[in-house]
């Protein structure tokens, strides 16, 4: 049995008249996230993940923020292509582990739903999709509630 | 032999009139970490690590900190109960790896001590957990000071 | 088949009137990074990872910044080093994926080059070597151009 570990990082402001997108699901809060796509930093840093883990580019690779086919684009659509990918080469995801870190809103109610959406595009179990939260304590521009970063490790086995 | 990867962040304050205690390791200091237990950033980003890798939830789910029963608690009794649980679950710790950033103190006189703390709570070996350190070089919120991070990653196996 | 994870972060400012070092690769750029070595932030980062899996201490353990002898030096010979060490413990590298968090200049084109360093000091492919690139969108330290930081995770198998 053959594995690959993989990390992402990605880092987006929140700012007034943007949805909100974390994990693939839209949460009701008075600022959302800057970006080209629908700026999903919790997708995005998982897509960092799974592209890394076979040393396949990053997200700004696969998906240029001055293309306008990306424009406002769903993350999930990321998503599945980078799943695709990984999938073409031989490889199916063992698990994810990932962190949001943000100020506010909390997100635990909709972690569930994220859970959800992640496993289903990347076609694994619910238990193999891990979302924690954290705040910074209030301090640096996260704590500022300037902006929000999310974090992802990934396993990934040769089938 | 099946494994499973998790990851960890955690982020205190630095203030005045407070312990600070990394590692399960208490350093003298002319400040401590704030929060609603010892605030031990080290051993939390480990919880969460072993939490995150079977997809457990988190360290503020399992342990609110709006739960008297978690005041000023000693973290070693929280990742004690984070290794009982994965060890339920049929999983054993195979190594941890975990990075502090942090101005000041120096913590390297402490980091045997550390690893003593977290490989026996663990049943793990010494060489089996990892504890680095850097200074973010004054930048940032770490740089000035103001409070101090750590991440952590572990590996998993099915026992 | 056993397996070891290991991660490393570190941080440099950036500074004028010095040279920037990153993977490996001298990359043209109004400033350059602040350091008692190179300041390469990118091998520094997958030279922790590499010591940490194997719980072996950090970069500051093995290669002081108050050591006259690592002045400048060029952090190739320190990664060719850590590779010594964990290939003296009977471990090679599956692969390694990291993470560069800077807001300029670009540095995609010079990918392919710090890849080969690393894949080549490393004894793996090009293939095994992941280096991503994100801005933190104009946040924090890194987005005020102050400094840069990296990340790396590695897998480390049992020869
Ligand atoms: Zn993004
Ligand atoms: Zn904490
Ligand atoms: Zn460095």
């Amino acid at each position: 049995m053959s594995y690959r570990i993989g990390s992402g990082i990605d880092f987006h402001q929140l700012v007034e008249d943007r949805d909100l997108w974390i994990g693939g699901v839209r949460i009701p809060h008075r600022k959302g996230a800057l970006g080209h796509s629908d700026a999903d930093v919790l997708l995005h840093a998982v897509c960092d993940a799974l592209l890394g883990a076979l040393a396949l580019g990053d997200i700004g690779v696969h998906f240029p923020n001055n293309d306008d086919r990306f424009k406002d684009i769903d993350s999930k659509i990321l998503l599945r292509e980078c799943v695709r990918i990984i999938t073409d080469k031989g490889y199916k995801v063992v698990n994810i582990d990932a962190s949001l870190c943000l100020q506010e809103p909390k997100i635990k109610p909709y972690v569930p739903q994220m859970q959800e959406v992640i496993a289903s595009i990347c076609n694994i179990e619910i238990e193999d999709v891990s979302i924690k939260a954290t705040t910074t304590e209030h301090m640096g521009f996260v704590g500022r509630g300037e902006g929000l970063t999310a974090q992802a490790v990934v396993l990934l086995q040769k089938v």
